[in-house]
């Protein structure tokens, strides 16, 4: 349990899963259906390097790719700390079916493989059969794993899906001007559209929720395939989702999504470690002190204590405290803490770095059976951005990065990068690509002539850069 | 368990606490130590006119006090839905002290009587004996009485007497450049200061820690009290601190602070409600199932659901949702809900329209077993104004008011009474007072010339103006 652990823990001797052939490379690819990148990359030396921490990273071939529906551009790069690629993204056209609504609830999968394009909300309450109606949105995510890329791969492949079915089974709520408060539409209690608006519950809360569920199903799913393949791991998971001319960002653990515009900076997500979510984590340890096995204490002191603290009083603060007080020390006050360390090196149980995502189901503290998965959701916190309310310009973007970007770049001068390069490229039909691949080479202490910083990441990066102004437009790219 | 009880419950033949003699009158006093207003007022037929919920209130005399340090202006009014005035509010200089930190923890009352002003903050690490060092601040508290008036009476008699003594608790802390690690001023590891500098630990987080265990302190008190007098109610609690430059707003309860300036209105304090804490306690009846007794469901759908309603698909969400979606209705779902009722009716197990307070360690769901304590919470919520950071006019005041007035008067409503009011009346010594005897006659349906909406609050109303302008200044009032 020292602090000079990997960013995320990694196992010493884990079994690693078994590569899995590499996605579509850079080049371009005509759109067919929702296709996702799976991309797991290894690099020869990869595990010699991963065992040299103070090494800089070996870029892997860079993963970027231009999807002809301009939904947004995605580089990913392997710092190699670990032999696969621990970052893994996924995109694609989220296409959501009108079921029918009767008791055997079968769907109708009127055209599966055809490319929907557009709404057609043609709605009315009440119908027996559903007609071809279908709610389009893009679909974005990074994942960043830990512990191996087993459960970011898997996130990558199921989350859609998920989602998928979860806005499935709520489309009749999403369609109409506002959710009914019976899905089939009946109105059991004359008055009950006014409970619904009392309640203030709009089209977008069933969008949240169903973003909410379909976290929830993933974690459950990946927890079940992790144990029946004998695998470990867990990773974050930031999604962002366009729907109905808004854009959802929903995101556990330490990735972040900022809008870029002109003249403005706004932060789309917030991260949840050990630090940001320490009142929830030390309030389970106070209703559960069994889950931390005798060997841990629940309170936070500014520096682990040790016997030369013994009867002094100290700074310390509990799970109902957002200030600090002074405890008189006692012998209980020197086990380890709960959550222990500073910023990045802030760790929970001596082990992980944040506090929501997917998996890590199996993951206990090194030699004991203290588990992790009782302190971490996996439910993701919401935002809604009503792009439809903004007035876009051509270079408002939407950028989506893992923590690999966001340790060394700020939200300032991420933006200063966008906006110094997209207004010089205007005519450069991969000029989103080419941002989202100048942002990673950006963290990996190129002199580049925009920073000149160097500021270097050793962590995996992955970035999306997504432009709003073309959303639902043909691309004009390559 | 209908909607139309009052908005605070009222227990049916709950024996009242004995009348106590009332406070000081409206007449300014000299200022000679903290004084704390324990009013607690009743009229003829009161008693009779909460039989009459829809009868208007009568109003009791008004109770406003011009304190000659200028430090605020109560306004408080019994709208008589029970006999006895609810609401109470204290206000004082708080006095803290320096304490000898040697084993005995002796308390120094160097000149316990004096009215001691300004601040010397001569402190160095690690003398033996405390010199003659004070702190002073300003305290004005509302406390907002439910099932009678026994807990905002003792929480106005008890509070500012437990903040006092947590803030002499750790007073070495709060006059050093940046609290110790060690009360002691005792380094045992050269980079303690280092440790505290990273967790970013300053003078302002041991006020709010000392805010937040006064509460707690107070809270148990109360408990102790009531069950030795065999009396019951809880009540919310407003409290603002002015100390070293700072205002501290603690706020636990359905009372409300704002800052009105010129040109900005800032909200200080959040509310806390069965609606605005739903996740939290929807959550402790997830762990503790056992709390409901299988009588209420834990889940929040639109309305109270009914026979017809079993499995239809109804909007609903669980502990973990801030968006919904929807389930099938099944037999336990038609239980009464946790929290049921919408705005102002909102209640927690048809109870209580508050989620955080002082009191109700004894109160249950009417006719059973089923305790509210667990889901309330004691601590407050701490908002820091840095008023040395405000370029101060001399109109700039806080308004605190119970829950009386924000029900019928909004921020911006508020904030256009103040700015109407203030800067016509400059040479007036009182129209502090007059503007809190204004605001709480705006809640009585009376035509003003102001707001001229006749507006009608049928509950108590209590409001302090506190002018940030003159703070620690002498009085030029009377």
């Amino acid at each position: 349990m020292s602090a000079g652990w990997f960013r995320r823990r990694f196992l010493p001797g884990e079994p690693l899963p078994a590569p899995r052939p590499p996605g579509p490379r850079a080049s371009p690819v005509p759109y067919q259906r929702p296709r996702f990148l799976r991309g797991s990359c290894s690099s020869p030396g990869a595990a010699e390097a991963s065992r040299r921490p103070d090494s800089r990273p070996v870029r892997s071939p860079a993963r970027g790719r231009a999807l002809p529906w301009n939904a947004g551009y995605a580089e990913i790069i392997n710092a190699e700390k670990s032999e696969f690629n621990e970052d893994q993204a996924a995109c694609g056209k989220l296409c959501i079916r009108r079921c029918e609504f009767g008791a055997e609830e079968e769907w109708l999968t009127l055209c599966p493989e055809e490319v929907i394009l557009g709404l057609n909300p043609s709605y009315s309450l009440g119908s027996g059969w559903v007609r071809q109606t279908f709610l389009t949105g893009h679909y974005w995510a990074l994942f960043d794993g830990h512990g191996g890329p087993a459960a970011a791969i898997l996130a990558a492949n199921t989350l859609h899906s998920c989602l998928r079915r979860q806005l499935e089974a709520v489309v009749e709520g999403l369609v109409a001007t506002r959710p009914p408060m019976h899905l089939s539409g009946r109105c059991i209690c004359p008055s009950d559209p006014q409970f619904v608006e009392e309640k203030g519950i709009k089209a977008e809360d069933l969008v949240i929720g169903a973003l909410e569920s379909a976290f929830q199903e993933c974690d459950e799913v990946i927890g079940r395939e992790l144990e029946a393949s004998g695998q470990v791991g867990g990773c974050t998971a930031l999604v962002a989702v366009s729907l109905q001319g808004k854009l959802y960002v929903a995101n556990a653990g330490d990735s972040r999504a900022i809008l870029v515009r002109r003249d403005e900076i706004r932060p789309l997500s917030s991260e949840f470690t050990p630090e940001t979510e320490r009142q929830r984590i030390q309030q389970l340890a106070f209703v559960y002190p069994e889950l931390l096995a005798g060997e841990f204490t629940r309170l936070e002191f500014p520096r682990r204590l040790k016997g030369d603290d013994l009867g002094q009083k100290v700074l310390f603060r509990d799970h109902h405290m957002r200030g600090w007080s002074y405890k008189r020390v006692d012998k209980s006050d020197l086990k380890y803490p709960l959550i222990h360390g500073q910023g990045r090196q802030a760790r929970l149980l001596g082990t992980l770095a944040v506090s929501r995502g997917l998996g890590d189901h199996q993951l206990r503290v090194l030699d004991t059976n203290i588990q992790l998965k009782p302190f971490l959701l996996s439910v993701p916190q919401v935002t809604v951005l009503d792009v439809d309310q903004l007035e876009l310009q051509e270079d408002d973007v939407v950028v989506m990065a893992t923590d690999g970007l966001w340790d060394v770049l700020s939200n300032e001068q991420v933006a200063w990068l966008v906006r110094s390069f997209l207004p010089g490229n205007q005519e450069d039909p991969h000029r989103f690509l080419k941002l989202a691949q100048m942002l990673i080479h950006s963290t990996q202490g190129k002199e580049d002539g925009l920073t000149g910083e160097g500021q270097v990441s050793y962590d995996d990066v992955s970035v999306f850069v997504i432009p709003l102004h073309s959303q639902g437009q043909d691309s004009n790219g390559p």
